[in-house]
């Protein structure tokens, strides 16, 4: 067990979270405390920080309990991300070669990779490769993504706080659109190209009786004007201001995104043609028909860095994901994901397990058709409970001055190397 | 003095705050401690719910303390809110012997109006009415809007909790932008028609040193797109990722909102024409000039409910000018709108005082040329000076199933009286 002891490398990739820091964090923690892990490095830019040999000793750059705790509610990648992926090895195998050779050259014993589904697809490669080459360095990967979307675990890292964000938002919203006698649609686009689980935390408060988005549309369902109008019409019969929640990703029935419906015109001065968002168009095409006040936004990219609004069990789940991912490595595991398994529904209860690498990569889980209303306009409260304790508590977010204190990895992207 | 022992009624008009129901609850606080007041009613969507009698006895809806504090972090208008403004008396008298004749009806003594500065209009012409009539209505104006653009007060209270919350998002958001080694651009527009100070409050983090907007554009300055490209330029030779913050009311040299630019073209498929947001046409215009990653977005309508990031100091302030409304109109003032006064800076210390109406209604408090810088791409530190006690310490916002719990007033729409 002696060649065990070396250093460990970990990285980020993908889009940020407000969570991501947060399982940078448990990495840090676990590593510090095991026995065979000698030093941490941390990889700037994910993949590519070991391209290029960006990367940093991470004891000289976090050293106090409360930097990690800062850390842990700080949004973004501390590390930085990428949107690198390898291609295959024997398509690229000067990459692969580079890769490795700067694990043998900092005695990188252990690889956490910290990212979505590309990610995960990017490290099944690393792995195979490793054991095609008699590399013993061991791979795991940590899942985080707002999407909600990745196979084999219940739910992932980033989803309960971005879930608690649209919900907070979503219920202020509506609060704010009922202020007014007369009638009105509200429309709130959520991120979500492929899956609706963002979109679904927009009726969350209706569990509590809270003011929720009355009209739910996920991309796992084709969308219709012509139903949309019919469903505005309806839920007008019982209050005046609407709010309806849509995905970025919907879909009209012949594939099109309902965003890029508006094709022969809008050109700019330039000649530029614009791509309208679901929201925008969709408001536009309720103001011509329907002819009421019309207000359309989108959460934008709040819903992946509010860390302000953090759920307290999403930072807390994201911790220790980080922690679990280290000492399954250290005890042997390789080519794996870490995993949540949700094995009490009420009181809620999940355990993190493990799953190979290759079941999850390039696969998407979208919201289950139990989970959506037979007229495909909002979430069953099957979902709602499904979703409900992922937003649950607040994350211990440090205010000076009235702002959340952040805490930033002392590096400059114009120095090369950075131990 | 026993003619004054009557009843008040308070409305609230405009579009809504994080704050405006704080000042309600500061109303509700000081009526209940006057013996000069028997009873506090509310009007239903301000003016217009003493013209069609959908009014309330607040004393039966609000009877708890704790719907009190619950009161002050709810976002929106409680009472719901109207954009009605009232002609001359002289255009107009059936609707003022219809506002009176209310007051007469109900023994209202004291009228307490939050709004802004079309509702201070509407309120002046109802205390010119009132002299010219030898009604004896005192009427007092509470101000209130997230712009901070009234005269003769200090700020606004609302304007802390939106400025708080841009400054606390444009925070998180610029974390998230710097998350990639390469080259981009983040627009972020911020609400402000004509007046630069929600936008000011971009560039709040860089007082301690935290991540804000770069370039900072605010109405008050006319936009260039050339100044602009030439800025964002700039700001890249010392930082890969630029976060710019601009005002939706900016306008061209010619007058033309930027969001108006786009004129020639933009017809969507039901030859509808969009009137792009100042952010997108901003946007666009940088990726076909400068060929980078550009992203656009809008705070939108957040700015100015998300009481789930409301300012203490807003807060407190909102409920204390409140009461000082009603203590004022019991002592004898009308025809007056509170103010805050500035008398320290540093330590900040505010005074609640008066001036008269018609100094108020219909001017526009826009950001001196003092707290704008040479370049007009940023405001200065005296600006940022100004801003910083009004976003400071945390609103005391109750979660229960890690939502905020909202008070709302248990009215439905449909019915018509409300007592």
């Amino acid at each position: 067990m002696v060649t065990e002891q070396g250093n460990a490398l970990v990285a980020q990739s993908g889009g940020p979270t407000a969570a991501i820091n947060a399982t940078l964090s448990g990495v840090i923690r676990a590593s510090h405390e095991s026995t065979r892990i000698s030093h941490l490095y941390g990889a700037f830019n994910g993949i590519d920080g070991i391209l290029n040999e960006r990367f940093s000793l991470l004891d000289y750059r976090i050293r106090t309990l409360d930097d990690l705790r800062l850390l842990e509610t700080t949004p973004a990648a501390a590390l930085g991300s990428c949107r690198v992926r390898l291609g295959d090895p024997e398509q690229q195998p000067q990459v692969y070669e580079k890769v490795f050779d700067f694990f043998r050259r900092h005695d990188i014993r252990y690889f956490f990779y910290i990212g979505g589904n590309d990610s995960m697809d990017t490290l099944s490669k690393l792995s195979t490769y490793a054991s095609m080459t008699d590399s013993h360095v061991r791979m795991i990967g940590v899942p985080k993504t707002i999407d909600n979307d990745l196979a084999e675990t219940d739910h992932t890292p980033g989803y309960g706080s971005a879930a608690k964000y649209i919900a907070v938002s979503v219920q202020e919203i509506a609060r704010d659109a009922a202020v007014y006698a007369s009638r009105s649609l509200t429309v709130v686009e959520v991120m979500g190209r492929d899956a609706g689980w963002l979109t679904a935390a927009a009726a969350l408060p209706r569990l509590y009786g809270g003011s929720a988005a009355d009209l739910v549309y996920l991309p796992e369902r084709p969308f219709s004007f012509e139903r949309f109008f019919r469903d505005v019409e309806q839920t007008w019969e019982s209050k005046p201001n609407v709010v309806a929640a849509v995905a970025e990703g919907l879909r009209l029935s012949d594939g099109r995104y309902v965003g890029e419906s508006s094709q022969s015109g809008d050109i700019d001065v330039f000649g530029h043609r614009y791509l309208s968002g679901a929201a925008r168009e969709i408001g536009s095409a309720v103001r011509r028909e329907l002819g009421c006040k019309v207000r359309d936004m989108s959460l934008d990219v709040s819903q992946r860095c509010a860390s302000h609004s953090a759920s307290l069990t999403d930072i807390r789940e994201s911790v220790a994901i980080g922690k679990s991912a280290v000492r399954a490595a250290v005890r042997g595991a390789t080519n794996e994901m870490m995993v949540f398994r949700r094995v009490s529904k009420s009181p809620y209860k999940v355990e993190i397990g493990r799953v190979s690498l290759e079941r999850v990569a390039n696969e998407v889980r979208r919201v289950p058709e139990v989970y959506i209303n037979e007229s495909g306009n909002n979430v069953t409260d099957e979902c709602l409970r499904y979703m409900a304790p992922l937003i649950t508590g607040e994350a211990n977010v440090r205010y000076e001055n009235g702002l959340p204190v952040h805490f930033v990895i002392p590096i400059s992207l114009q120095e090369k190397n950075y131990i």
